[in-house]
């Protein structure tokens, strides 16, 4: 019935320019996805996200086909998404605490983005056809530094460890891989596009993908006192909401234009928040905002696996040793966690999955002309598969642990 | 600094496919744009919306030239925002009461479309140049007829009148108004693509419209306790809200596929969901999706003004002279209001605005080819200016009545 319907409703908003059905459909179908998926997910004791992806993967281009997963508008709506969640993490992180985990957290993202980029590399070098461009295996080799924080901190919140040493580590390690991830990204974009290479650009392009981060804490905090004073002055409805968000995506713009990334403005703008009294305040309003975008991201992320690239032969032995290499690199990272007590399977675990940032590598691979045809498909296919992978073995090692400890009495309690 | 920012971040968006900052950066800009515009409007006593609209021509296409209402995400933004105003106008209202006052407001909405019809037709036949087509006559007339639900419904809202009884009957009039426009844009259409236009096709039209907002509330009510038992066996975050969207923007597209319109199914929707006991739970989480969408609704409206157009002087004389015509029909209609106590005067204010009915009527003249330079001028003029006098008349006469009453002594509030 929907798929008689979708067309007969897109000729429908030709005729008419102010006709919202299709888009009001879209967004009919991605919630009932994501909440069937979920829903399954959690009754067999899944995280709610593998749910909601694979629930992506059924409704997308290669299946059902009722999720266009390259429109324009559900690309925003997911990317506002995303913003959104690192904007409520930030708004219930503890920014001492993170700061004191960060330096913890730093050896683990170190380790997780070289050791996946070596592995990346060889791999590209020994399995690709002779004579395929060293460019190649750059990109192929960046594209397996990813971590993506919206997976991973989606599957702790849900398990209840975004609070625990294991998921601040992982949050730690995540946010640092993300702005290394953007440095990274810059370099072999430059270096796709033949422009030279030299120190200084390096240096300047992670100077102010670092410094970010940073800045806009101590400039977010010294504005504090005067955003709070607007907010108590305005009058009108969803004054609270809008002032917190405004601040949010503002953040998120300056990150962007700055050189580093949206999401990680909307984090610092949600570390700046939390040490206000409206915290609570904030937080209640928005979590339905969150809840009601958070889905276009998860289903479109699934919607966009194309699952007759599995059929090709070559591309498939590829893909699957680079996704065992990926997994392998990413979980030999959690050995770098320091601090005693710390599961480091379930920290390199929360590593693995790349998401959406491994996503944005592959096209930017693609869009530089680098990846192309069986390569292109590998990555695309251990993006995916690392993000379906990587929360099964966060959930698997962590109910592990807690299996063993319930015996043994649980001292953490006490 | 926003104007070279802009640019800037364009061409960022283009670089890297993910790129989320223009389109974050728009939001910001109508968020801070609404706010501004609100707070002071509602400072020098008026309602927010004709701040939030004011703002929206200041940061349009032909003042600042920050924000683009042609853009489809924005658009699009913009239509589920106003979906979602007419979902929670429709949680907040009792429908018992509705039907009550519908039978008021019914004559209300009869008059308020025949007789700025007719007056429309008559200034386009005697204002535009001879051998203009009859049908052109006919769609400016048409075009007179709506009536903004949305932006009457905030004013009233704003004012505390949604629950009195003038309140009601505008709102109940702008319903029926609505369903009675899509009839009218449909049978128009059909005129202007040359169809033949015989009685049983209008009938078919106009049954399938009106029946819909029944049918929609009856079969709602028969499945009210299914939907209740799913979302509280639902255990995942976000639940409630995201059952609720998808029911009402379900119902939406239902209404759209079925020849009426997105807004009339919310509507139904809120109706529906107003007499179950999570009533004030959805309220609550719907609330802040609302606040955050219905911005991009106000300031796109008051953005796509094109200041430009006062500037021709015949299109000027037309468009004034339609204006008058369109708030003399719309205040006319008043005086067919029911019921002694009614305050006819501000009955007739609250139909006066088109808002983004009227722009749906003259953007399908547009699309047919029959709208074109200084008619559709006019027709635009007279589509906005009735935007901002309707809220101002409202004001006006509501509290001008309450200052009569006042020294009198207010028997209601005992």
């Amino acid at each position: 019935m929907l798929e008689s319907l979708l067309p007969a409703l897109q000729s429908a908003s030709a005729a008419s320019p102010a006709s919202a059905g299709p888009f009001l459909l879209s967004l009919v179908i991605i919630f009932v996805a994501s909440k069937t998926g979920g829903e399954i997910a959690v009754r067999l004791k899944q995280p709610a996200v593998l749910g909601e992806l694979l629930a992506g993967v059924l409704v997308g281009g290669s299946a059902l086909g009722l999720v266009d997963p390259t429109s324009p508008v559900l690309h925003l709506l997911a990317e506002v998404g995303v913003v959104l969640l690192l904007f409520e993490i930030g708004l219930e992180s503890d920014l001492a605490e993170l700061v004191h985990v960060g330096r913890k957290a730093l050896s683990v993202a170190v380790v997780g983005m070289l050791v996946p980029f070596l592995l990346g590399y060889f791999v590209s070098e020994f399995f690709l056809p002779e004579g395929t461009p060293g460019l190649v295996n750059i990109f192929v080799g960046a594209s397996m530094t990813a971590t993506s924080i919206g997976i991973s901190a989606a599957v702790l919140s849900g398990l209840g460890y975004l609070g625990k040493a294991e998921g601040k580590i992982v949050l730690g390690a995540a946010v640092v891989d993300d702005v290394l991830g953007v440095v990274l990204l810059s370099v072999v974009s430059e270096l796709a596009s033949g422009g030279t290479l030299d120190l200084f650009t390096i240096l300047r392009i992670a100077g102010t993908s670092i410094g970010f981060l940073v800045a806009a804490v101590v400039v977010g905090n010294l504005a504090m006192p005067l955003f709070l004073r607007l907010v108590r002055s305005l009058q009108t409805r969803g004054d609270l909401i809008i002032a917190s968000l405004g601040f949010a995506f503002s953040l998120a713009v300056v990150a962007e234009f700055a050189g580093s990334a949206a999401i990680i403005g909307a984090f610092a703008a949600g570390l700046v928040l939390a040490k206000t009294d409206k915290r609570h305040d904030i937080d209640e309003k928005l979590r339905p905002v969150t809840d009601v975008f958070l889905p276009v991201f998860f289903i479109t992320v699934g919607a966009s696996v194309d699952l007759s690239l599995l059929m090709q032969k070559e591309a498939l032995l590829f893909a699957t040793v680079l996704t065992f290499a990926a997994v392998v690199g990413k979980l030999v990272s959690g050995l770098a966690a320091r601090g005693g007590g710390v599961n480091r399977l379930a920290v390199g675990a929360g590593m693995v999955p790349r998401g959406e940032v491994g996503l944005v590598f592959a096209s930017v691979g693609v869009g530089a002309g680098v990846l192309t045809g069986a390569t292109h498909t590998g990555v695309i296919i251990m993006v995916l598969l690392s993000t379906f992978i990587g929360p099964i073995l966060l959930n698997r090692t962590l109910r592990k642990a807690e299996q063993v400890e319930e015996p043994v009495g649980t001292p953490e309690t006490a």
